[in-house]
């Protein structure tokens, strides 16, 4: 049914666990297939023993999660990957040494956003990032943003502290009873401050947090832009856009 | 913070795509964890290659799904896996052939769904269940409840056939426009003709389906016992049952 064979999609996960299991949602609700056999096959490695990213970017662990990593990337290879994606957005921190370590193409998240941002808000020249203090740090989405002419723009710090909390005490602590009324001013406040339209849920687990408790907004949510681009590079059939695009 | 080291879980999915996801999920969400790194390492092979099981059971398909079954089995084992979980009740139509080819316990999803019942309804002796016709034919839950004392009641004909289409037309195919309403009144009337009053839902795709749209009732969900199963095996911590439990 398809012109070419689909390739296997590997997933390095646990970074977190829960965003990975809504990338490999993601994955599966994108595909447009009519049977369980049209969907590329996936393989998803949740490699919780991975050290945290931002405890290590900002100095405040000396765990490094790369070698971690990298046997992930070896298992996913062995057990026939044929692209890579990550759905941990501060991990792309590491993106050189991770894409140099894979025989395989490795998806780079962020990019894809910017790339999907550029297509579909070709007006907004300046895109709010939420993110750890990890991602900010290594300048993973500015970076992104800049390659597509774009620049990111950052909450302050009450609004980054607020992010910061939801992801931590509230998704990563596995937490559902989270109050999300501190995180909602805050994205209000960074609306209204910056002028900014898009936002950019720059960490994985804002984007389990956002599917699990909408917020109103424009958003680019990478998790989903990233699924989209996994499916096309193993040969499946991306099921057709809705208005307000995958975010 | 574990006594015991904790094992990676092996997921041997794909039989269908999102019920795999759906596993992923609740042994996500059942895991007693504060960070990503308290939650147990999983490796889910999303095999999509696995011919339809109850095609081949009923004799409408010669295409053995069991190779691919094996080949699964071989790549969780070499990635690490320390058991193994299928979330596709009709695979289990296979269970000591698979068993046997696997280095790793593999969980029995059905017979863990009857002891669950059996612990938690211990009042029920008839025990509805919906599955696939492949799973009736090969009588993964008649056998599995007999072994704690139980008896497998089954809709009839049109109560099947809405099960079914369900199943096949609605989740397998991706549809989430579905329409429940056949499948709700199928219900409706099995409880009443029957009077069975625990129902298992004993195929992964109408555990997705109750999980997308509720239905009333009292359900034994195997995706949730097994998920439970499987992070106690491999030393992981449960969260605490809730007063209905995980159905």
């Amino acid at each position: 049914m398809h012109g070419a064979e689909m390739k296997t999609i590997g997933v390095l996960g646990g970074m977190g666990p829960m965003a990975t299991v809504d990338l490999a949602r993601a994955i599966v609700e994108n595909t447009l297939a009519g049977c369980d056999q049209q969907h590329p096959p996936m393989i998803v490695d949740s490699n919780t023993r991975i050290a945290d990213r931002t405890a290590f970017l900002t100095g405040r662990s000396e765990e490094d999660p790369r070698p971690e990593i990298i046997k992930s990337i070896q298992r996913l290879e062995q057990a026939g990957a044929g692209c890579i994606v990550m759905p941990c957005n501060t991990a792309h921190a590491f993106y050189d040494e991770i894409s140099a370590a894979a025989a395989k193409p490795v998806l780079h998240m962020p990019e894809e956003t910017a790339r999907w941002i550029a297509e579909h808000h070709p007006e907004e020249k300046e895109i709010g990032v939420l993110a750890t203090q990890g991602t900010y740090a290594a300048g993973v989405y500015g970076d992104s943003l800049r390659k597509f002419g774009l620049a990111q723009v950052k909450p302050d710090d009450a609004g980054r502290e607020e992010a910061t909390r939801l992801i931590y005490d509230g998704i990563k602590a596995n937490n559902y009873d989270y109050d999300f009324s501190g995180y909602e001013q805050a994205i209000k406040a960074f609306k209204r401050e910056t002028g900014i339209k898009v936002i950019i849920l720059g960490c994985t687990e804002l984007s389990v947090a956002h599917a699990f408790h909408p917020i109103e907004g424009i958003y680019a949510d990478p998790l989903q832009i990233v699924a989209r681009a996994a499916i096309t590079l193993v040969n499946g059939r991306v099921v057709r856009e809705s208005e307000d695009g995958p975010a």
